[in-house]
């Protein structure tokens, strides 16, 4: 690849942005659908939609400060862990179609002890809600173990913390 | 294709089972874990829980004696018609891991007026289940209208007619 | 969504960017490597890099002024059509891994009378070349049957005339 | 699940079978067209068939005595390894749609030093091929290196000694 193309710093919106305004803190990714998404009926296929709030809340994570394969090494902590999709409560409002440009916006409800409770909104070319979900995912182990969340991965959702997560010894909590 | 190799015909189980005995009426589909469904976690990726249970309600459809492409096509009623999921409730209980043998087991909770609500239900091969939700899905026209289910799918549904949805006339309630 | 939220307007590089420099002409669009497309072996399912590919035709087919749901609709053409796949000659030459973020480059190789023989090569976070297909597609009507390419997207493809694929009647040819 | 419930042991045909007859030695897998599967042109999406080639080509190996966990996990080999793809050719020949029960048959066609070329043919339900690939996959340590086949698993392949890929120090070779 000639250094004239395009590298990955070219690409600065590829993982979405975090937005802190009047109508809150949350994550925005758009997403486009293709072909792979849709089906025999003509609109986005179901399960799609779970597929693209999981790429929502991994930019999320991302733009956290930690990435999902960081997680997975240990890298970013004591051992190899991921966050694991325990609840997953569904709307699916309105059909979308081939080509669409859609938004989802990933919003922190509730922080437990091990788990994160999060509100993921699609939102249709017109800007009308298509799609909502109220997702709980749990940071777990490789051995299976749930695992306590860090104060600086707990900040970091919070939002009151947000650079700081890989700092030295920070996913330790 | 020689006449000795397999036809559609011989494989008699490949669009699962209704069974009814104590523990109540369901349909059964065996689902293998492939590649295709694992992620880099090493375990069913989630949104393949999503998938399969599609897979578990258009098999019990089949054997109630419709099928979705007949809906679509108008074939099995008056108008093109697609059962659509509205609301999707999903507990993620275990892991599954490659080659697993699962089981997605689907049962009528609730028949609405235009809307089925189904409890679908994802044993493991120890026998445990792995995955549950409360599935939703109404019957819209081409046009995005919802359809009122007609008797004999109503009958189909509940148990009491199985054998003729696609009787003359019966889709046409 | 307030107005001060992204809009798809907001995501000028979501379909990635025709760039035509001494290496010739081609589509580049930028892929982030989710769970969804990693599988249990820990890397990218081989299978993913097929539907990169298509989402780069369909992005290149996009930015010369044409898109999937118009040919789809008949909007963009006399009659409803799409380009569908004949041939995939693929080889799969570097794994790549949860996070990555690769970029896929598609040039036409050659016109004919109803198809598109394109290259398409996806490279690594480090510039290497992971994976390259060659990938002839045909332009078909709803009917099944294939439609010649117009001079508009003919001349689109050659890059002599990008602009003016959708002007008045180009596409009839 | 009451022990009068299915268990895997009663779907004997989930792996498909290894039928050797005039036509010569190879493994067919039924494959049925679910929604998603498809795609809004109303057929099946063209990555589908790459997908159920990965089915076919899994449960092959699993009826030869060995399966794809057991090489992940290393408890088939001295080392945990899996079949990689390296290469694929795709002949897309006719579409398919939702419901369509499909088989996919897949045949030996040659033994390298690492790596198995195979050539996989789906058949449409009128028993004409709808789409065919030949295979190269080659047999990676988790280091990245090509592992020998080993004696046994070129065996099985070869039909020669089928059942005793997993005896004690078989798969050493």
């Amino acid at each position: 690849m000639s250094d004239k193309a395009p590298t990955p710093q070219n690409w600065p919106d590829l993982s979405g942005r975090i937005i802190d305004d009047e109508t809150g803190r949350r994550h925005v990714l758009p997403i486009r659908v293709y072909f792979e998404d849709t089906d025999a009926g003509g609109i986005a296929y179901h399960a799609s939609y779970i597929r693209w709030c999981e790429r929502g809340r991994t930019d999320f994570l991302r733009l956290l400060g930690t990435d999902a394969r960081r997680l997975i090494d240990g890298s970013a902590s004591v051992e190899p862990a991921a966050f694991v999709v325990r609840r997953m409560n569904c709307d699916f409002i309105r059909p979308t179609r081939m080509d669409d440009v859609l938004t989802v916006e990933t919003r922190v409800k509730e922080l437990g002890g091990a788990s994160v409770t999060l509100i993921q909104t699609v939102i249709g070319p017109d800007g009308r809600r298509v799609f909502e979900a109220e997702v709980t995912v749990v940071l777990v182990a490789v051995s299976g173990k749930p695992l306590r969340l860090s104060t600086a991965i707990r900040s970091a959702f919070d939002g009151a913390d947000a650079g700081k997560v890989l700092g030295s010894g920070a996913v330790r909590g």
